[in-house]
């Protein structure tokens, strides 16, 4: 069975009882609700969701409908750029689809929240229909404040769903198709944040670092943070980005204090962590008991 | 359901037919075939199987018979020490059991293969009748030779189950239970096996050093080798182990050159080392996709 992932991220993270109504709207057979992560300081949740097809898409399109029933962007203030009430939707292939189907369903959907809600969308990543779309950033120069101004008079913003008008609380919506995503932020023991932007700046690939890195500088909790998304950790596996930021840490005479996956992780993703960390000679997945076993299983009851 | 995993040794290291037709013996219904690792310098196997209760236990059964009928001990050489052709048997709880549970296991398979074949039985760790019986190290000592020579005559050698003779050909088993236990080797970047035996003192808690730790130090492919058995990954995690390894052999100019683990780990171990060694905040293994998907497909679909 196809299985894909869907993250929508909503412009709310303060009020529990909101998140919990547009979690609620999401409800439906065939998907499975993974993970719900809300941040004040950000004011914005993660909703992490997977199920098949047609009804994931279906569960995203109500949550994009109750999202703007219940959020006010022209009353939203947060650290984190958003332009939008429900801010962006990727979906994900986990098992059985390819990144082009996820990239259709991305279409689909973009079509229908212009229709249901007249929000504007914009397709992104390996759904955008431009170069200058693939990356997130530029779909979201200037936020929802900058967008509303420019959006009607800038060719370069038309959208790619709906007429070049901002929906007046909602914003507009991203909507795009990209490979899994660990958001991965590293918390430092000092307060300067100015520290964590020059180490964001070190390790991202837009300015020169390491490959499918992307990351900031953020005060989070009165601690600098190193916020990052990575969006390949085959290439560069989440030890390697921990060590980069640790050693340029150093250099600024500042520690690592901690680190936190928001959301969710691939499996492989950890254990190649566990390897590398452990230096583990030949190391593949397939030491792993359960995994063994699962393989083992497989294999002798093929048709259960 | 209930999941053990059974980890026989048998004395055969060199002869591939005669593995391959040990291994054949333990093939059935609701056993399933793991890892199977041959040493020609021990001159002897490991098998790894999980299966359920009643089919695990025929299994190894069948297997311990296969192996009284093709190996004799009396023409027996290799570097490991052994007293039968089938050496050594543990029981393992994976799921859904008690190392108790286990214990019980060896009990019945230790009666049972005195009934079928004539072997004695000594009972060992968890299924011990005696403290000086939970050492493997003590049951086996003086090996195949030594105890030929001792079981009848000295009491404290009268094994659990049969009379107080060796089998002539496949000496005599020792059965028991345990915990998982994770056999993970560290190489320095030096051929003086001295630091890597000082190292093994350090880390080892016969004399000293971090629980359910066994260590030793060896030359292996012309490097000092840290080989140890883990015993309790829970309480004693391996990344902590290696970092200790690691800062000793600093001590002595050294540096840890790799780390290998033989046959295979269970999954939370590994988690647990990728979680500390990134310094992961309230790490734990619901934060990877696969298992929040499997824990969200066994809540929505409870009867499948």
């Amino acid at each position: 069975m196809a299985l894909i992932e869907s993250v929508p991220n909503f412009s709310e993270g303060r009020n529990r009882a909101k998140v919990e109504a547009i979690a609620e709207a999401m409800r439906m057979e065939g998907v499975y609700l993974l993970d719900r992560h809300m941040d004040a300081d950000h004011n914005r949740s993660v909703i992490t969701l997977a199920g098949s097809r047609e009804a994931l898409m279906e569960a995203v399109l109500r949550g994009i409908g109750k999202a703007a029933d219940l959020i006010d962007l022209t009353r939203h203030r947060g650290v984190h750029p958003r332009i939008g009430a429900t801010d962006v939707v990727p979906f994900v292939p986990i098992e059985g689809v390819t990144l082009e189907d996820c990239a259709q369903m991305a279409r689909q959907v973009g079509a229908e929240v212009w229709r249901r809600y007249r929000i504007p969308v914009y397709l992104y990543e390996s759904a955008a229909t431009r170069p200058d779309r693939v990356r997130l950033e530029n779909v979201r120069r200037g936020q929802f404040e900058g967008l509303r101004d420019e959006i009607a008079t800038n060719p370069e913003r038309l959208p790619d769903f709906g007429e070049p008008r901002v929906h007046p609380t909602a914003g507009a919506t991203v909507i795009g198709a990209r490979k899994f995503l660990v958001a991965y932020n590293i918390f430092l023991n000092t307060s300067d944040v100015e520290i964590a932007r020059k180490i964001a700046r070190t390790v991202r690939f837009s300015s020169g670092g390491l490959p499918f890195v992307k990351a900031m500088g953020l005060p989070v909790r009165g601690l600098a943070q190193v916020s990052m998304n990575l969006t390949d950790t085959d290439q560069t596996p989440i030890a390697r980005v921990f060590e980069l930021v640790k050693s340029e840490a150093a250099r600024y005479g500042v520690a690592v204090l901690s680190s936190e996956i928001i959301g969710l992780v691939p499996k492989k993703a950890l254990e190649d962590a566990a390897g590398s960390s452990l230096q583990l000679e030949n190391f593949d997945s397939s030491v792993i008991l359960e995994n063994r076993l699962a393989a083992a299983r497989a294999h002798v009851e093929p048709a259960s």
